[in-house]
């Protein structure tokens, strides 16, 4: 399936959430107006928020919760990414100058605090207070994950790599569909379904994330490759490779010059067979996704969330 | 009034509110708590709790949503301390080493993220969507005021200052106040006075807080002194001493020598009788902040609010 055909079924209220976005930036203080445009139009796929439109076609389709809501979890990961990228010093996101590169480091905290605020005041409109309380625990989750990732470098854990992802990534998705699915009033069997699809899907699509930062080139990333293991962040790929007893391979690469050496290791693990397996994982958490759908009814909904997860795995950029 | 007499009708209540801080430093990641403590039991004054409590005992004085509501002011409030002091590179904060300083900006930028989730958490225990939706604003009104003061330096505007001063720390105060009196149940037209009480207050606070900068020792307020001026911040001391038409002696001092030049200038300010002035400012948001008290009944409560507006002109740190 295309990205178009995954997202028919919610085209018009995608379009509806952009509004919604437009209308933070409209109603914002003059100074700020051309920071956060510059932050909301950034070309991102909006993947979370069509996932909590999807999630919440299956019941009551209630646009008047449900676009704040779309909006909300779309505001909540914009001000993420301008924190992160202030935090790693990143100087490009989705192929154009980050806030802290364009703005300075004290605009980009500022302007991700109104971020999150503007997050918060959309769930609020909701009117719905556990989706209030799911927001804010899933804030407190993803700063977790990358306190976790910052203070623990060179963690070649498998078990601590897939609970930092769960945290930074797959929580946020969790919430996208979950809150969804509460908002359209689903049963509360099938806002679980839908909530383990969220996450397993997160967990896919952060893979593929760190699998693209070994093999993509900057063109079609829209930010430097590799950027990961040079702050000494281990990703699946770097694990795997570590797991199959290169270790002395690696320390062999490494030895001499520094820079060359993490330049060569990214190239190893690149033209590696880790990267398949990585795929393989990958394919793992889709499956899982899937399975969690099995008992909603087979509708175009359906086909979409599990076109997406298909989207999510084979994704480029 | 001393604060032990004003802080009297809800001492047991405040206690109550730092275990709920402690709750916070419990239920974190464990690599966080260290962090955590070091922000969140930093000896500070708690009158931003001390504010909703107040505020919340005239009516129905239902500690179960008003201790959570009283410890997320003081949460909000930290977080934004902790991102100001990184925006602006501060090394103290209530004469400890600040939490950038300690554990470097990014850090800092994370876990001031994480104790403003932490604080939308407990908003959210309230289970009030009003004071939700104005903890969410408030805190936009906060951030707008901080990038206004960093995007617009040098400004001798004085209304531009008070806009400044309102958006970043006034707006706070009244939402501390109008959250305990909405979640207490009172009338409308109590809420809106205890709200106006709060954002006088505030005005008072952060002017007193401004003349500090000019007139107290590093070892008194905790933070080095004359930091505002040496950022380009005019706050109101320098306002004044500027409308006094005195820019020909300001253009004088800073001539030559600028570091000493400044040094001079903020001896100059010190010594001049616009610090006198800036107390009559002060004294005027006081006046107004204990007329809007007017109507609530002359209890131990309204006493300790009046005396707060006395304690906070007079305070030296």
């Amino acid at each position: 399936m295309t990205v178009a055909s995954i997202y028919e079924p919610i085209q018009v209220q995608l379009s509806q959430v952009e509004e919604k976005l437009d209308q933070v930036i409209r109603t914002a203080p003059l100074q700020m107006r051309e920071q956060l445009t510059q932050a909301l139009r950034s070309g991102g796929k909006r993947i979370r928020p069509a996932l909590t439109l999807l999630a919440g076609k299956f019941h009551h389709y209630n646009l008047d919760v449900l676009i704040p809501m779309a909006a909300s979890m779309e505001l909540l990961h914009i001000a993420t990414l301008i924190h992160d990228d202030t935090v790693d010093d990143s100087h490009l996101r989705h192929g154009k100058t980050s806030i802290n590169r364009a703005w300075g480091n004290s605009s980009a905290v500022l302007l991700g605090d109104y971020v999150f605020a503007a997050s918060a005041d959309m769930t609020a409109e909701t009117g719905n207070i556990r989706v209030i309380k799911v927001v804010a625990q899933t804030l407190m989750t993803i700063c977790s994950g990358e306190i976790g990732q910052s203070l623990k470098p060179f963690n070649e854990s498998r078990e601590y790599y897939f609970q930092m992802i769960g945290n930074k990534t797959a929580s946020l998705f969790a919430t996208c569909t979950e809150s969804g699915a509460v908002l359209s009033e689903a049963p509360e069997e099938v806002v679980q379904c839908l909530r383990d699809y969220g996450y397993n899907l997160g967990m896919a699509f952060q893979i593929v994330d760190d699998i693209l930062d070994f093999t993509s080139r900057e063109e079609i990333m829209g930010k430097p490759v590799a950027s990961d293991l040079s702050r000494g962040v281990f990703t699946l790929p770097t694990i795997l490779f570590l797991e199959r007893s290169q270790i002395n391979r690696v320390k062999e690469i490494l030895e001499g010059d520094k820079e060359k050496g993490a330049e060569t290791l990214v190239e190893t693990i690149r033209n590696s067979s880790v990267i398949e397996e990585c795929y393989q994982v990958v394919q793992s958490f889709c499956t899982r996704a899937c399975s969690a759908l099995e008992q909603l009814p087979r509708n175009s909904v359906y086909n979409s969330l599990t076109g997406l997860a298909a989207y999510v795995s084979e994704r480029k950029s």
